[in-house]
């Protein structure tokens, strides 16, 4: 089974006719609170272990789509055209060649609030914000199941991002993966805030994906991360259902730091830790010790991103004056 | 099995009178490249896997021990008198009443050039510099393997200082740990040198033991560590045999992060990392991907301690100012 084979068995032979106009659609980044770490299948990104997220609405990326008379794909970035020698150029036209009925290009149009490649789950509101821009151009009328599986053949994680709230990405048993997508929780939690502390912008020396593949083929603990990330998800979603934040918390921060420790005992490790990443970490438990609720998660990058309620907000952002403050219920 | 019961099973119910004079007694510290992290039986320090060792024979610890007649040990370390409150005043009169016959107490001065309990393995150099005095004091003439459990019984690691060189703590597998102390192996390896970098003199926020036991109780992971642990060894006991230091190195560097991977992945996580441990170690990895053979090993603690050969020693030195260099194989 390949990316083609499962577009193919989504669209059951049907065939579409672009907007002239073009079409555009925004989709949120998802900070995931059980991380998606590791493979089952590298062909159409199935993974080996469910996940979880929650969607921030006022963060992600904006994309416009429309077919060109020349061949060769047109990509912007924030409004400046990227070469097509570009990984981000090359990640964009792969996927989209798998929608492309003619031999003709696309103009890309991507608009992001967030920094690229830093860790800020900007490829997963990418390729869900043009896998709904796509869905309008060709006017496919797919529900957001299908789309959610379209997107995780783009990047596996953008499959959680096209919903707001509470997502749960089911790692589903089919070889096919049509099991494997996106399921929404109804759950809110309008107190919930997720404090975004970023160090670095730049890109990170090791992608994701990379890291990934590194940590499955070379730590020796990785066989242990499917009963593990299974249970936090469980754990988790008992947390939301009660509104137990310091399980949320606890569960949370505990899920990541094993995410990070699997990276480091991959052979090399893989450490995304700067000196800034250590210390707030360590001033994140002394404040913990004093008796602050306050949790963090981190992604495959250098950045944190806290976890506290509404009621500790102010004194947390005069503990951390570069946290910026995001609410994922809160419009 | 407890302490008292392992130290009567070593004398057969032999008495002995301490000589009048005292007796003195230097041990190194050692570092170890395949780590002890776990035991398999707490009350007498029984490792859940087998580990391996360099001593360095410059640094280390000296002990005078004598009997007084007040009942109150006087324990003094660099010269200070120290409160019997204090933990390592406290540490030190439990492995003491181990060895007391009658009612008295001992006076002990111990002069370490090291750190103490700053992940230096000063307990390790200090209960075996202990051990060998008590040898002397008594006229014990135990062997070395015999010396050897009794300063396991102070802190395992230990058991790895009674020789200079590379040192195999043997796991062993009898419930009384009658075969579970240091060997020596035969082999040397003069070029080899190590750097110790100290960032942090100052004592750990938790201690190696509570850290070990931590680990053990709430990592998911600790249940694959003694099988990483056996097969590094055996990897590691190859390289030094065939003086393949490449493959030391990894494989030493690659044991650290994984033993430092489990407490990160402990609930709630233990980082033994300051903003400088990681700025240093990217600083290694990028100075070895620029095709310098240097490799680094940490313990329960912040500092590193470089691994390289005589050959980059100008290099390394001018890299990192703050390296001091110690030849294990040269005195």
């Amino acid at each position: 089974m390949n990316k083609p084979e499962v577009v193919a068995k989504i669209f059951q032979g049907r065939a579409f006719v672009p907007s002239l106009e073009g079409a555009e659609a925004f989709a949120p980044i998802n900070i995931a609170l059980c991380k998606y770490w590791g493979k089952r299948n590298t062909a159409i990104n199935l993974p080996a272990a469910s996940s979880l997220s929650v969607s921030l609405p006022s963060k992600g990326t904006r994309t416009y789509i429309k077919v060109i008379e020349t061949a060769e794909d047109k990509i912007f970035l924030n409004g400046q055209s990227l070469d097509a020698s570009l990984d981000f150029s090359k990640k964009l036209t792969d996927f989209l060649n798998l929608f492309r009925y003619e031999a003709r290009g696309f103009e890309v149009h991507t608009e992001s609030n967030i920094p690229i490649s830093a860790g800020l789950a900007s490829s997963a509101s990418g390729f869900a914000a043009l896998v709904l821009a796509l869905d309008k151009l060709y006017n496919w009328r797919l529900s957001r199941s299908q789309l959610s599986i379209l997107s995780r053949l783009g990047s596996g994680s953008a499959c959680r991002s096209l919903w707001t709230g509470f997502v749960e990405w089911q790692a589903g048993q089919d070889a096919e993966g049509m099991d494997s997508h996106g399921v929404p929780l109804t759950d809110t939690w309008p107190d919930l805030c997720l404090g975004l502390l970023v160090f670095a912008e730049a890109q990170k020396a090791i992608s994701s994906r990379v890291a990934m593949q590194h940590t499955v083929a070379t730590s020796p603990f990785y066989k242990t991360w499917p009963s593990v990330a299974a249970a936090d998800l469980a754990t988790l979603k008992q947390a939301i259902a009660l509104k137990d934040f310091e399980q949320l918390g606890f569960v949370s921060e505990a899920n990541a730091m094993a995410m990070h420790a699997l990276m480091l005992s991959a052979r090399p490790s893989v450490l995304y830790a700067r000196p800034e990443t250590v210390s707030t970490q360590h001033a994140i438990w002394a404040a913990r010790n004093q008796g602050l609720s306050l949790y963090f998660t981190q992604d495959a990058g250098y950045n944190l991103k806290l976890l506290f309620l509404e009621p500790q907000r102010a004194e947390i952002e005069a503990l951390f004056p570069h946290c910026e403050t995001v609410k994922p219920f809160v419009k």
